[in-house]
């Protein structure tokens, strides 16, 4: 185990690998070249459960992976990771567990935290959304007034949000339950208009989803939206379940048909495996797809468990991105899939990676002297191409994981423009531009010259199955989990959220006061957040002098 | 003019911001500190046609404006941009005008480019938007089976898509002429299934936009999309218009209702403002509210052309981001509207600026040794709080714009969860995130420790209306070139985008004969290269060893 004070950045191997990153800036070391080494991708490539990691385009050597794998050794990163799926509670600053693994664990081992088996709560919640998505899909379960349930609203936000966003667009042509997913996040009037407009109330199911049940816009949006089914005659209770934590104020009998418990060892961003994803995704999808997903999952935590570290692909990928950020300088990280419906997998990894890896503090609560958390971002290519990647190719360079589905979702048809079908179109995209961000081409015309030496990733999965998209979703949490253990900081905390929201709810005070007294001046603060106050009740900005 | 072997940053004031931005890092200019001094907000920032830009949060003093202001004289910036308003060949690698701003000029003034008046020919092209339009809203024009079109399909990519899906969403409160617009850019056989889930073939209008009418992605989908209407028995050509360039291969009288003709002085980034954006969105709109949408347009370009240095609100922001990026540091840019109907404006802005600025390589052919172009993300707030704000606030800092509205889009109603409408509690929170980021907060606890000093500007316009979303999207089309005139590089070409499409054309080769001849064995090609052709035909990853 690390001792207090201990620093990665301080470490011999930190130290190698700084001056091994200044030796693969020598002209040589070009991927143009690298990529040309006899058996490159056979040796920079791995490949376990039908999921296939390609980093034979990375600035790296077998040097440089010797390197990366004394880093892991020396950060421990294997017993964190057992501790972590063993129920440890590594998650020190709010002294939880991280069970994330969990939730797709199958019951029959236990794992016992603070007295519970967590496998028999997980597999029992489990169990609840099985019988009450097929209550709803058979008709036993309706609305108020008798009509069958074929919209449900998603109440929540961040955590409670994005990774089943991201799942159920991934997986929209499984939804064949004749049931819309609806999402109600922001605290703007906006979505919740946007959302009245598709839904028929008596059709509709709200799943209101908070942890606490105190988060507070969608603790403002649960209420607009029961106003709204009062409004219309329905009788709310009728048409709500909640997913919040035992005890928590959305605990209630009586004022929704069912409750659905998340515990405290599983964190919003981490939580789609858990009834968060599991209630909302079962609707669309059917019970059994949802598990699918979670064997996919499971699958590859399992490799992530046991692969030794020269062969386990989220650890890997993990030690790869940290030589990118913290070696070779590069601070933000693409994520381009071929494939429109992964869509929102990378606004999901944003949050997962940025939030979880967002940090400045090591578990020993000393700072952390290297850079830790990069900018994710990202869209479907070809689209990509067509936009930022102009920037990729001749301006501020900053790695890529491209993803790539062997098979396409649909039937290709016979028409062939050019020759190809659109799944082959994309297919040659892909490889296209991984090849041509590491290769580059040399011009005098320096409008036409591409300095190459750009690295990427390239990942492949067979289809999207809910299996794969189980797995895609468990490597981006191992990765994640995994260079937190490096950087020996905090993955499960976001204390970085706090300052803002109290700000606010300072602000919410001030603003409560004022619309009980039009009279009420914010004499109170400062220069700047007054004018936004005045602003605001003005209703226009003030005309120019 | 600058000459020949010009370099910005071998300029004296460049090197006088570099020795600023060390003193700027002093413990005294911490930005808590610098919002306290008096009268900071009047001092820093600027309304102009009820557009309002804050930069009091941002890391600068009156010394530090006074240094960009020099900057932008030294870099000839307000010649640049008449010399491109008034039509003067800017973009030189390409030998084009770049008029984007003669869009929503409005005729009465003669504008001559290469002896032909650019005037007259956007303003008989807009005069056919709004006649055709009418004649669709009216039902003079229908389908081949006599039904209203009630489903618009826009298909193109990159700069003929992005600035329509923003504004048609930004706008969608507006949307009432009953007309729907769907989106079909990217060539993934998933993106027409979708499209075609939503349309009724019947009903449907397709856009096919691009200028060359040789674009890959967009041939392919318009094919695919006449085979689809043929096979549903329609006449395609009763369905179809284009947006194309006079002369290229969709610009044919017989196979489509109307051509509506771009012109190669208006870039696809910059392009929505045109018949690109102006076909489209008059449908969904109306032509009337186009034309407001461009008004904003055009009183912010006059804004910029005619504000004094100090006073022009697109070149502050550029000078801001020149000193963020090139002097302070930061690499990536955050645009947080609060406000859900611009959750498009990020992407959009990703692409203008990215593609615009993505270059290594100033107008004079010599090679920009400092950084230019940053990463451009950005998801609408609140989510973003619950999403990647974490690494904002405590981990790697990034510049961030927040957008609010000072009105709501709809009516608030008297449901006030915690006292106060969901447009209060959306302002505080937008208030809040600029104060927090800049005031940061101290703690002995490490992990609960916010370091401050992390810059934003906050934009306001008074709401989301047609003539304000025009301001918003000239004023980052201004910045856009703004910020390229001063790195004295070309906005207006995209070469870096050349490679990619090569080596792809290369890879359908390939791909084409393999079709033709399934013995063939992709002998020619490298071994990483093969691997990814024998996948794609094998139709699956080999099993593993």
């Amino acid at each position: 185990m690390a001792e207090k004070g201990f620093r990665i950045s301080k470490t011999p191997v930190w130290k190698k690998l700084k001056e091994h990153a200044e030796e693969m800036r020598r002209p040589e070391y070009h991927l143009k070249h690298l990529v040309k080494q006899q058996d490159r991708l056979s040796r920079f490539s791995l490949q376990n459960i039908d999921f296939f990691y390609d980093f034979s385009r990375q600035r790296v050597t077998n040097k440089t992976m010797d390197l990366l794998f004394e880093l892991a050794e020396t950060a421990d990163v294997a017993t964190k990771y057992h501790n972590m799926v063993e129920g440890c509670k590594v998650n020190v600053t709010e002294n939880r567990a991280a069970l994330h693994t969990a939730a797709r664990s199958f019951p029959g081992q236990s794992l016992m935290v603070d007295g519970v088996d967590v496998m028999h709560e997980i597999g029992s919640v489990r169990e609840r959304i099985r019988r009450f998505t097929k209550e709803v899909h058979t008709g036993i379960l309706r609305g108020s007034t008798g009509k069958h349930f074929r919209h449900v609203v998603i109440i929540g936000i961040g955590g409670s949000y994005l990774g089943t966003e991201f799942v159920s667009q991934a997986l929209f042509a499984f939804a064949d339950k004749g049931i819309s997913l609806h999402f109600l996040s922001n605290v703007d009037s906006h979505n919740f208009e946007t959302v009245k407009r598709q839904i028929e109330p008596e059709e509709t199911l709200c799943i209101i989803i908070s942890k606490s049940f105190t988060t507070v816009e969608t603790m403002a949006n649960a209420m607009i939206m029961k106003t709204y089914l009062k409004e219309c005659g329905l009788d709310p209770a009728q048409h709500t379940v909640t997913v919040t934590s035992k005890g928590s104020p959305g605990d209630i009998q009586g004022e929704c048909i069912e409750t659905f418990h998340m515990f405290d060892y599983i964190g919003g961003r981490f939580s789609v495996t858990s009834a968060v994803g599991g209630v909302p995704l079962s609707l669309a999808l059917g019970y059994e797809r949802f598990e699918r997903f979670l064997d996919g999952a499971r699958e590859m935590d399992i490799h992530t468990k046991y692969a030794p570290v020269q062969e386990n692909i989220p650890l890997v990928s993990a030690l790869i991105g940290i030589w990118n950020n913290n070696f070779l300088g590069y601070q933000a990280q693409g994520i381009i899939p071929y494939a429109s419906p992964l869509a929102k997998l990378a606004p999901h990894i944003q949050q997962l990676n940025m939030e979880s890896n967002g940090k400045s503090v090591t578990i020993n609560n000393v700072e952390l002297d290297a850079s830790s958390g990069v900018i994710i971002f990202g869209e479907p290519g070809t689209n990509a191409q067509h936009s930022f990647f102009q920037l990729a190719h001749q301006g501020h360079p900053f790695p890529i994981d491209f993803i790539g589905m062997v098979s396409p979702q649909y039937e290709q048809g016979d028409c062939k423009p050019h020759g190809v079908s659109n799944h082959q179109e994309l297919w040659a995209n892909l490889v296209s531009q991984a090849t041509a961000l590491a290769i580059g081409k040399d011009s005098k015309d320096k409008t036409r010259f591409f300095q190459g030496n750009r690295p990427s990733s390239t990942l492949l999965l067979n289809d999207l199955s809910p299996a794969n998209i189980g797995r895609l979703l468990s490597y981006y949490e191992a990765q994640t989990v995994y260079k937190a253990f490096i950087w020996d900081i905090n993955p499960f905390d976001q204390f970085g959220v706090e300052l803002g929201k109290t700000i606010a709810n300072d602000l919410r005070r001030e603003i409560v006061t004022k619309n009980g007294n039009p009279e009420y001046r914010f004499s109170q603060t400062d220069e700047i957040t007054r004018f936004y106050l005045e602003t605001l009740f003005h209703g226009k900005l003030k005309d120019q002098q």
